[in-house]
């Protein structure tokens, strides 16, 4: 059995060009530019919450590494570098190249140089921790949201629930390819955080699920929110195949999306229109943040009073659906 | 029982004075100083494979942070910013909360903040990424010893070693107390670390066991070594109550001992001797490195010819003792 010394040169050293030492000594050394913050997150998926036993260990390793993108990219941040934790039920090199494989896919995508790692027995687990550089400053918090700002969100935030879902046999979709894609290699919304910087007040990505992650942006920014249910992007979903309370359900507290949630000033509308056109993305606005801390309502545009939204968004302690 | 939200914030939200921003967003974001390379390091402890089930959780919490602050002393780099990822088999509060104790003692000591983390539910096994400064170009690699260097190593390699044997029942130790500790709470050698930027050439901590990172070490340096049997620091292990054999034995392929093994020229004995008395620390030099590219050899000082030096260290995918 080949060891894990090599088994980790074999499949995880690759050339470096902006790293001084990478993958071989007791840590690496890179250099951030001048006049740049570092940005880090870190994410571990594991088997039994995350994804299934039996998963593809190529898709496995593009979304370890793309969920994390997603943290940067959610700060306005442009990824550099990442270290990969990986623990292994055996040395299996099958498994391994693949995983590696969709790892680097993904690293190549987004200009991600794997810098150092650390490979151990156990049950299958993997942990990412990714660098970013943002100009010192201008990082998007999740705190700069202001009263009457507009709420965006990115893409076709549901269909990985909705993925999720089709998998377990809980629903039936008559098109499950753009579900199962987003579940299994979700597209970090990288290019869109960047070009958000200066225009974004408050972002975050909502990888627990709409709800949820718009509580804790209104939380840091101490605002309320008043969500418009008619604004909501339900078409993506349902021309998956999902009826209407599903998509609504799997948009609002799905999670695994990953893709970004925003507030902005409203004189920023034609700007992000020619962004999203740009970027070939959608930007959906669906709602504002107000001046009510705490209070997060949805408006059903039939002219019923608002209610509160159920924020329980995906919690890995808390018994989910 | 509290989300895992509340967890997080009630144990490992710390103030954090040299950071932008810490716990509590997408991201991290802190300033690396000018002139300063960054290194980073990440290690894994996975239960069963690096300590048992009923391992109390408080040396765990020092121990998941010692044994990275080790990597980043064997570069000679100073510790700055941690993540960290737990992976937990559920939300046992008693468990995190004396976890986070000896994890923030151990921070504490070394001045090292925890800017972010995750928590997901899964076998329990805990990994840190860590962050160290270093001015730039003065870090030490393992690759820079020169043939004709002396050997050193710091401490008192093989206690940990032992710890473990006496807690397995392999050996019944006289005084377990010095060789439990250094397996539970492993003093990494941060201060010795920074002290030989400028006097070591080559280094890295022995974490492995000896004779498998010496070799780790003569290849990224491209030499040899000669190590002198009769130099090896067994007093501490034979006081412990090993005999000769097994404290070689513990010394040389023991692993979990987070000591440094650094080459330095012959001309930096004084200093080396000096700094020790400051630091408290005894050095020790085992042996030279040899311009015989892979050849380790071990003479016995009694006049036998030398013979090679079996490198197998702790692999974590090799079968062990």
């Amino acid at each position: 059995m080949p060891s894990e010394f090599d088994l980790i040169r074999r499949y995880f050293t690759r050339p470096a060009r902006h790293t001084d030492l990478a993958v071989g000594d007791d840590a690496a050394l890179f250099r951030v530019a001048p006049g740049m913050q570092l940005a880090v997150t870190t994410d571990t998926l594991t088997v039994g919450t995350h994804f299934f036993h039996d998963a593809s260990p190529r898709d496995l390793g593009w979304k370890t590494l793309a969920v994390n993108l997603s943290d940067l990219a959610a700060m306005g941040a442009s990824p550099r570098w990442a270290t990969l934790a990986l623990i292994l039920p055996a040395a299996d090199e099958g498994w391994i190249a693949a995983f590696s494989e969709g790892f680097f896919d993904c690293a190549g995508r987004y200009g991600v140089e794997l810098v150092g790692g650390d490979t151990t027995r156990g049950p299958l687990a993997m942990t990412v921790t990714l660098f970013g550089e943002v100009p010192a400053g201008q990082a998007i918090t999740r705190a700069g949201g202001q009263p009457g700002d507009d709420l965006w969100i990115s893409g076709w935030p549901g269909l990985a629930a909705l993925g999720l879902m089709h998998l377990q046999n809980r629903v039936q979709l008559a098109d499950a390819g753009q579900a199962l894609a987003a579940l299994h290699r979700p597209v970090p919304r990288v290019e869109a955080g960047e070009a958000l910087r200066g225009i974004a007040r408050a972002m975050l990505d909502i990888s627990d699920g709409l709800a949820g992650d718009l509580a804790h942006l209104c939380e840091c920014s101490k605002l309320g929110a008043m969500l418009d249910a008619g604004a909501l992007p339900l078409a993506p979903l349902i021309a998956a195949g999902a009826d209407e309370s599903l998509a609504r359900h799997a948009l609002l507290v799905g999670g695994d999306d990953y893709e970004l949630l925003f507030s902005a000033p409203p004189e920023a509308r034609d700007v992000l229109a020619a962004l999203a056109l740009k970027l070939d993305l959608p930007f959906t606005r669906i709602g504002q943040l107000t001046g009510e801390a705490g209070s997060i309502l949805l408006a059903d545009g039939q002219g019923a009073s608002p209610r509160p939204l159920d924020a329980r968004g995906y919690d890995h302690f808390a018994p989910h659906a």
